[in-house]
C-alpha cells in the first residue's frame, strides 16, 4: 500500500480463478485478456492472484503461458503473484519466471494422490522437501514463499471420508518438510462447518504460525456456511474464483470453486475488511465475458445487487 | 412418532413451500397435487408445513384452495399443519378449516409495512392482538399456536438499514400481544451472519423461550452460511422451500427461500438430527415438477448427491 496510514485488511482473498478457473474449461483464454484480467483483479484490491500452474502443456494446453502470465503479472504493484507448481520441475520453471509464491497440491488421501499425480502422498511429500532444497538454494531476497494445500483434506470421492488424524499428521510432516504454510482444501466439496472449525482448530494446535488458508468448494451449497465456520476457527486467508468460473455448483465432479464476488459480499457485510472494491471487483467479469464467449458466471452478488445503505467494512464505525 | 425410543430431532425444519413457494409463481398447483406432495414431504420426515395462506383469492389465486388443503394436510399423522394469516379475518377462516398453527408476518419497516398489508407496524401488532383475543375464546384443546415472524428484520429495500433496537423491540411488544413465538425473516436478502448471531441472541435475551426461528434467504448467497450463525446463537427452527420453489436466487426481489435439501444436508452433516430421509425429500421434487411443468427447481444437493460414505447424524458415533 503507498500510504502508511492504510490499515492492513482482516482477510486475504487469493483469487484463484486464472488458474483453478481456466485450466477448469476448454477454452483457452488468451495471455493478453489473462494479464487484463489480473490487472482488473488487482486493480479492484486483490492482493493475491494465483496465476497459472506450471504443468505438462500437454496435460493443460490452457497453462501453456504460464511464464508469459507470470512476467506480466509481476509488473503490477501491490500483489503477490501466486503459482501451481506440481513437482521439482514445474518449481524450476515457475522460479525462473520470478513468481512470489509456489503453491503444491498434497493429496491426503492415497487414492486421490495417485489418480491425480502417480505419486503416493509420502512422495508428494518428499517433493515438498525437494523444492524447499531448490528454493534454499537462492539468495535469501529471490526465494519464493512456499504454501501447502492439502487436497482432499474433508473427504474423497474415491475412499469417501478421510480420518482427521491422518490430515493433521500429513500438516505436521509438510511443515518439517519446508513448506511455509500448510492450508486445507475441499476438493470434492464434502466438508460441513462443524469439521471446517473442528480441522482448522486442530491444524492451528497442530503447526501453529504455518497454518494457511481454507481452500472451500460450493459443489453442495455449503461453501459460504464453511467459510463462516472457518473464520470461527481463526482462518484469515481464503481462496474463491471470481464467477466460480470452471465450475458449475451443479455438476458433481465440478471444481465449484465458491464465488469471489460472494465471497467479499459475506466478509465485508459482517465488517471484515477485505481491501477490495466489490463493484470494480463486479465489472472484470466483462473481461471474462469478453474473452470466453458463452461461459456461465456464477454468483449471487452480481444478479442481485447491494443491499440498499451497504456500506464497506473499512468505512464503518462498528468494524 | 410411533416409538416412545425415537430421539426428537435436534433441528425442526419448516417447510414453507406449499405456501411461500407457490404464492410466488404464476402457475397454480392444483389442490390434489399439492396434497400430494405435502404426504410425501411428511413420509420424508418433515415434522411441519406451511400449506396455505389465508388472503383474499383475489390477490393470490393460488391460495384459494388454503381451506382444502388445510382440511386434507390435517390428516397427516405427527404434522404440524401451519397457515398464514395476514389479519383477523384470516385467522377466522384458518381456524373453522381446522390449523394446528397460525403465523402472522409483522414488518420491522414502516414503509415496508404499509406496501405490504397496508397497515403500520403498531396497526399489524394491534392485530395480532386480536388474534390472540380470538383464538382465546376457543376451548383450550382446539388452539392453534400463534407465531409471528418480524419480516425486514435484517434490513429493508426501500428502507435500507433496520435499526436492531427497533427490530428487539417489536419483537417484546409482539410477546405481550400474545404470540406464542416470534422469529425473524431475512425478507431481502440482506442478512450477514455476523449480524443474524448478534439479533437472534438478543431476541433470545429479550422474550426467552418465545424467541422463534429463522426464515433466511438466499437472495445474496448467504442463506446458509447465515444459518450457520443463526445455529450459533441457539436457534433450533429454520424456514426452507423444497427446491427454492418460487424464489429464483438470481433474481433481485425474488423470495429466494433456502433450498430444503440443502439446509438438510447442511444439518446432518454437521452431525444435527433433523429426521429428515434426504433420499425421500429428493424424490418429492418428482411431485413438483409433474405438476408445475417447466418451473425451475434449485439445489445443490439433488444434482450433486451425497457424499460418499454419508452418514445421517441420527445413525452417527459422534452426533
Amino acid at each position: 500500500m503507498s500510504s502508511m496510514n492504510v490499515k492492513t485488511p482482516d482477510i486475504l482473498v487469493s483469487e484463484v480463478g486464472p488458474r483453478d478457473g481456466l485450466q477448469s474449461i476448454s477454452q483457452a483464454m488468451p495471455t493478453d485478456a489473462k494479464l487484463r484480467w489480473i490487472a482488473a483483479l488487482a486493480g479492484a484490491g486483490l492482493r493475491e492472484i494465483e496465476v497459472g500452474s506450471f504443468v505438462s502443456p500437454k496435460l493443460l494446453p490452457q497453462m501453456a503461458d504460464a511464464a508469459e502470465v507470470v512476467a506480466g503479472a509481476i509488473k503490477i504493484s501491490d500483489l503477490t503473484v501466486l503459482a501451481l507448481v506440481p513437482n521439482l520441475k514445474g518449481a524450476e520453471r515457475a522460479i525462473a519466471a520470478g513468481v512470489h509464491k509456489l503453491t503444491m497440491p498434497v493429496s491426503a488421501s492415497r487414492q486421490h494422490s495417485l489418480a491425480n499425480i502417480g505419486k503416493t502422498p509420502e512422495e508428494a511429500i518428499a517433493e515438498v522437501a525437494k523444492v524447499r532444497t531448490l528454493v534454499d538454494t537462492l539468495p535469501q531476497d529471490q526465494r519464493p514463499a512456499l504454501e501447502v494445500g492439502i487436497s482432499t483434506a474433508f473427504g474423497c470421492t474415491m475412499e469417501g471420508p478421510v480420518p482427521e488424524d491422518r490430515v493433521i499428521e500429513m500438516a505436521e510432516l509438510l511443515a518439517k518438510a519446508g513448506a511455509d504454510s500448510v492450508g486445507l482444501s475441499d476438493t470434492t466439496g464434502y466438508a460441513n462447518p462443524a469439521q471446517v472449525k473442528r480441522l482448522f482448530k486442530r491444524l492451528f494446535a497442530g503447526i501453529g504460525a504455518k497454518a494457511g488458508g481454507a481452500h472451500l468448494h460450493n459443489t453442495r451449497g455449503q461453501g459460504l456456511a464453511n467459510v463462516v465456520a472457518a473464520l470461527d476457527a481463526g482462518v484469515t486467508t481464503f481462496d474463491s474464483s471470481q464467477g466460480g468460473l470452471g465450475g458449475c455448483p451443479y455438476a458433481p465432479g465440478a471444481t465449484g470453486n465458491i464465488v469471489t464476488e460472494d465471497l467479499v459480499f459475506l466478509l465485508e457485510s459482517m465488517g471484515l475488511s477485505t481491501g477490495i472494491d466489490i463493484d470494480r471487483l463486479i465489472a472484470a467479469r466483462a473481461i471474462i465475458q469478453a474473452a470466453l464467449p458463452g461461459e456461465p458466471l456464477y454468483g449471487h452478488v452480481p444478479d442481485a445487487g447491494l443491499p440498499k445503505g451497504f456500506v464497506p467494512a473499512a468505512l464503518r464505525s462498528d468494524a
